[in-house]
C-alpha cells in the first residue's frame, strides 16, 4: 500500500496511492490525516489496504496522482531521528573534518534528535537564506514507526514499522563543526528536511525489504547528472530494527516516529571510498563525501555546496524500474523566494 | 489566561482553568486540542480569553480544576528544543565531569533537540528501567511558541511565546558523558519530560515576566524537603527571546514549539557555586549541582541520584503565595509498574 498527504492545511490529507503512483483515491473517510490513521494503525491499516486494493483494481472512483501536489507524508511529525547507518559515510565527512573515527562507531548507532515541526513536500524548493552556509543534500531511507514500547529489541522493533519511505536531510555543513564541539547534537545545522511524495508499508517492497535493510540503488542526481547510485542494502551497519532499538532504549516511542538510515554510502569493490558516477563508481549521496574523494585525489576539494540555483533529485526504482516513493525534486532558492512562495 | 487539557486520548481535551487553579470551563467548541489552538492562535486566544473571563467572572458554568486530572497542556508536541540559558549550571555540571566552560558558553547558547513524542503529566510517576542510568531532575521555564519566521530577532522573537509553563526535564546522568562524546545530542540520556499542569499567557504573570525572563523562585523539593529555591529572573545569561531566535537562525519553527530556559541556577552572593536551602542557600534544581558542590566540600558526592521511591515536586508561587502552574509532583517508579499505571 502506498500512502500520500496532499496539501491541505497543515496536516495535509490522506490519500490511497496507486502502486504506478498515477491515481489516487481519498481516505478521509478512514483517517483524516496520516498521524490520525497511524494513531489508530491496527484499525485503520486494513480499512486502508481494502481501498488501496479498490483503487488497483479500479473499483472506485479515482483521480490522478500529481506528485507536485503532494505534502511530505507526514507534513510535520512528533518525531524526528536520524541515524548514522551507513558507517562508511561517517568515516569519510570525519575524515574531510580531519576527525578519526571511534572504534565504538562501528557498534554503537550514532543518532541525533532533528526537527520535525515543518517537512518540506518533494518539490519543495529549499529556502537558503545564506550560501556561506555549506547547503548540502543527504539522501536517506526513513522508516515511519506504530507505539513502540520502552527497550523493544531490534528484532521486534522491526514489527513496529509501519511505513518507509526516502528523505533529503538538507544540511549547513559549514555550521556542523562548532555544533558537534558543543556537544549538544544539531540545532542550527539540520533545516528542515524533505521526504518523498509516497511513503509505503514493508509488504510494498517484497523481497527487497528484509532484515531491516532496504535492497535498491537509491539515485540521485545533482545538476541533471548521476551523482549518486549507492546500494541502500549494502554496507548498512546497522539495521533499520537496531536503530530503532537504540532510540527506544530508555523511553517508549510515540506512532509516526519517523527515524533515518543516516546517508546511503558504499566504499569501492577495493574498499577504497567510492568512484563518482561518471568514473564507473556508485557516486555519493551527499557532496560532502565527493568533496573528501576531491581532496584525496587533488588535495582539495573541487565540487562547491549547493547555492541558490541548483537541484537535486531523489529517488529509488523499484523492480519494474519505475519510481517506488515517487521522486524527491528540489531548487536551491533564497529565503524570501521560498517565503514568498508559501505564502 | 491559563489553560490545561485534561487527559483525554492522545491530544488531551482544552480547558480554561481560574486563576486560582480551583475550576475550569471546558473550551473544545473552540478548539478540541491546545495544539489546535495553537494552530489557530490569532482567532482562538480572543476567543479562549474571553472564556477565561466568563470563568472568573463565575458567569459559565463551571466544574472542579484537580491537577491530577490534567495531561501535560501539550501531551505530544512537533517540537521541544531545551537551552541552557543558566550558565552557572553548565559550569557546575561541567565541573563535575573535569571538563572546562568554553568562552563561547557565555555568548553562544547551548540548546539541544529533544524528543517531543511523548510527555509526562505532572503527576505521572518517572519510570526508571535502570537505577544505574543516574535518574535526576531539571526544573525548568519553558515557553510555547506561534509559528516564528527563521531569522526572527531576540527582541521579535518575544512576540512570538504565546504561553509559559514549568517542566521536569528529567535527565539520565550515567548516560550524558558517552552522548556527549559522540557530539550528536541526548538521544538516550533523556527521556520524557513532564509538564506542569497549565500553562499561562504571559499577561497573566503581570511585572514578573520582562525582557524574556521570568522574576519569580522556582521551588523545589525532594523527598519532602526544600532542595532548591532559585530566582528564575536572576543570573539567566540568555533571555528566553534570545533562545526562541537561536533555534530560528536557519528555520522556521511551527506553532507549538516548546523551549526550555535550562536548569535554572543561582551562585552564592560571594560567587561561589550556591549553598544547600538548609544551609541558608538558596539550593538547586537538579542534583548533579548539590553533587558538585558536595565533591567541592568533601572531595566526593554525598547525595544519590534518584532511585524508585524518590519523590520531586516543582513549583512556582506568584505574589499571592500560591502556585502560578499548579504543581508537577513525581514520584520514581520501576518501568513495568508505570507501564501498567499507564495500561
Amino acid at each position: 500500500m502506498k500512502l500520500a498527504s496532499l496539501k491541505q492545511g497543515r496536516d495535509g490529507r490522506l490519500v490511497v496511492v496507486s502502486k504506478d503512483l498515477a491515481w489516487y483515491a481519498d481516505a478521509t473517510h478512514i483517517a483524516p490525516t496520516l498521524q490520525a490513521a497511524l494513531d489508530a494503525w491496527p484499525e485503520t491499516r486494513p480499512q486502508l489496504e481494502k481501498l488501496a486494493e479498490d483503487l488497483d483494481h479500479e473499483a472506485i472512483p479515482r483521480e490522478r496522482f500529481h506528485e507536485r501536489d503532494a505534502d511530505s507524508p507526514l507534513p510535520r511529525a512528533y518525531q524526528w531521528a536520524d541515524g548514522s547507518a551507513y558507517v562508511n559515510h561517517v568515516e569519510l565527512v570525519r575524515r574531510a573534518r580531519g576527525a578519526e573515527l571511534p572504534e565504538s562507531f562501528w557498534t554503537d548507532p550514532l543518532m541525533y534528535q532533528g526537527g520535525s515541526d515543518g517537512f518540506l513536500a518533494a518539490r519543495d524548493p529549499i529556502p537558503l537564506a545564506d550560501e556561506s552556509w555549506g547547503c548540502d543534500m543527504e539522501a536517506e531511507i526513513v522508516v515511519v514507526t506504530t507505539d513502540v514500547a520502552q527497550g523493544v529489541t531490534p528484532e521486534r522493533a522491526l514489527d513496529h514499522i509501519a511505513l518507509i519511505g526516502l528523505t533529503n536531510d538538507v544540511s549547513l555543513r559549514n555550521l556542523i563543526p562548532a555544533e558537534l564541539g558543543k556537544g549538544f547534537g544539531f540545532v542550527q545545522s539540520k533545516p528542515a528536511s524533505a521526504m518523498s511524495p509516497v511513503f509505503v508499508t514493508p509488504d510494498e517492497l517484497g523481497d527487497a525489504w528484509t532484515g531491516g535493510k532496504l535492497h535498491h540503488a537509491l539515485k540521485v542526481d545533482y545538476n541533471g547528472k548521476p551523482f549518486g547510485r549507492a546500494e541502500a542494502g549494502e554496507e548498512m551497519t546497522f539495521d533499520m530494527g537496531v536503530l530503532v532499538a537504540h532510540l527506544a532504549k530508555t523511553r517508549s516511542l510515540g506512532a509516526g516516529t519517523i527515524i533515518g538510515s543516516g546517508t546511503v554510502s558504499n566504499r569501492d569493490p577495493d574498499n577504497s571510498p567510492g568512484r563518482p558516477v561518471a568514473d564507473g563508481g556508485k557516486g555519493y549521496s551527499c557532496i560532502a563525501e565527493q568533496r573528501m574523494v576531491e581532496t584525496i585525489a587533488h588535495g582539495e576539494p573541487k565540487t562547491e555546496f549547493m547555492k541558490v540555483g541548483d537541484s537535486v533529485r531523489i529517488w529509488m526504482d523499484g523492480d519494474d524500474g519505475k519510481p517506488i516513493f515517487g521522486t524527491i525534486e528540489q531548487d536551491v532558492v533564497p529565503l524570501e523566494t521560498s517565503a514568498m512562495g508559501g505564502a
